[in-house]
């Protein structure tokens, strides 16, 4: 997720909690501890983006992850590219294939955790991973990466089991 | 994610939207539609569990979300077990390799969608899944489901693409 701080200087981190959280209006939420640096680049200006890497950048990723923004810039380290939101006061990773640009609209204080729920203003997405039938990002376009806790690595998506809304169906009738 | 009614009828419905919001204490959080029979349910108990499926039951899943508790008892439709959990007023499926038993501490109404964080009073995970070294759940072993909405479709995790808090360390450097 992408930040300005203070001074106008783009950062980036990797997160490991949030997701969708609300459907209308569209919503979704990053959880961050007070420490990180994006924790009060966010309280300040009340907005972030979510850029979506693909397998490639899985190093670019754990090391955005690592670092601290109060040390580094993490932007000029990686070659990666912070592009301006010209809708949220907020950077995003240009190279990445899908971006989310968010307004906060609520802070939940959860423990170590924040909560920011962000509005979503726009959803920007390289042409090639979208779906040719829904026109929307698919994961077997965007390969994006999964976090697995249990054994501290990185895994990507996997092949299709069934289709959504159908292989259940069977179970619907009788 | 698992609840009870209000006269003691177990339900399970499949959660699009949810994950892990807060270190300590440890809270997850799921977010749904107050169209759901189990937002009433929840709303009630103030208590339900979350229960990872495993890719064979995939169809299970996804009637999960087709049917509503309201018209049929999902569990004797499919023979999955509804267990009851000591710790909070909420049934798991026996069956599911990993279950989250949580104690609702937050409701948030974001709009369409409710948001339920809940703490997480234990985590109970079949021995077979366990990693060998950290004794955490590893998604290669639990095989978990992974739902891209931009295909309607339901994938599985992939293969490991590296190490966290170390494919990136190369960065860290210089």
């Amino acid at each position: 997720m992408g930040t300005y701080d203070n001074n106008g200087k783009p950062n980036v981190m990797t997160a490991a909690y949030g997701g969708i959280c609300c459907a209308k209006p569209p919503c979704i939420n990053v959880c961050l501890r007070k420490a990180t640096y994006s924790h009060g680049n966010i309280m300040e200006k009340k907005a972030y983006t979510v850029s979506i890497a693909s397998e490639k950048y899985v190093a670019e990723v754990d090391y955005f992850g690592m670092a601290s923004g109060r040390d580094v810039d993490k932007f000029e380290k990686t070659g990666l590219t912070p592009t301006r939101s010209e809708l949220v006061d907020a950077p995003y990773i240009e190279e990445f294939p899908v971006i989310v640009e968010c307004k906060v609209v609520e802070i939940f204080e959860l423990g170590m955790h924040t909560m920011f729920v962000g509005e979503v203003m726009d959803v920007k997405s390289d042409e090639d991973v979208l779906h040719e039938k829904t026109k929307m990002p698919a994961m077997e376009s965007i390969k994006p990466l999964i976090f697995d806790i249990g054994t501290r690595s990185y895994l990507g998506v996997g092949d299709s089991l069934g289709r959504a809304y159908n292989i259940g169906k069977s179970l619907m009738e009788g």
